[in-house]
């Protein structure tokens, strides 16, 4: 089984649906609850058992080309079955995929997705195959029983 | 002459209105300009030579009780007749001032107040006077030909 949850802060000065919309630019979900964290701060989560919920990332890894970066970042965040990926939230609700790769940059904002599953690899494979020169050297269906 | 300029970020997720908000709490304007800033960001721009326009920070300095807080933080950023106050702008948008104090604070989204005079000390003891025990040593007025 899969359990894929993304998150993101709504902050005071934020409008809730802008966020909700960088959200939904890189997560497929119409399921999207928001929780109180106070001092006028939210949370927008997305919470699935369903790998279609990573299409949005399938498909913009793809347009954007940025297959190798997406691996090895992947590659890199992947520990103990669990999978962390963290995407700059303004250029989220631009449409495009940004990795946060430090601590500043998260506090800036990040949608944070968490994917476990005791096949992240195939996850991993399926979502940004290994490349020859730019080109995937395989295009896998989406894993079965992830 | 005093110049004072008062700017904040407007982030692609952000509500302009709610930016705006954030801004008039600690600073007192009607007369506020948004420039766009590329890649879906604006800024919020006051500019005044009116010492009224600071009227806030004098009311809210006293309010939160910060005034010894707030002389240090102005004493330590004044440097060749200018003076710069970085403020949180979610605490602003609740209407509460709280210092920025490193350069990733700054980052997570801050107000920069800069007013520059050839007589910030006397702006600087208006604002924020010496205190004894938390109160005033005095109450000036409005520093004239500042």
């Amino acid at each position: 089984m899969v359990y894929i949850r993304a998150e993101v802060e709504i902050r005071p000065t934020e409008d809730e649906n802008k966020v909700i919309k960088a959200l939904k630019n890189v997560v497929l979900t119409d399921n999207i609850r928001i929780v109180e964290a106070g001092r006028g701060y939210k949370i927008a989560i997305a919470e699935s058992s369903d790998l279609s919920t990573l299409l949005k990332l399938y498909e913009l890894f793809r347009k954007q080309r940025i297959l190798d970066t997406a691996r090895n970042v992947m590659l890199k965040n992947s520990r103990s079955g669990i999978l962390t990926i963290q995407l700059n939230k303004q250029a989220a609700y631009q449409g495009v995929i940004s990795f946060v790769d430090n601590e500043l940059e998260s506090q800036l904002g990040a949608i944070t997705i968490t994917v476990t599953s005791d096949k992240l690899s195939e996850i991993i494979d399926w979502l940004a195959p290994r490349t020859a020169h730019g080109r995937p050297l395989w295009e896998r269906d989406v894993p079965k029983d992830a």
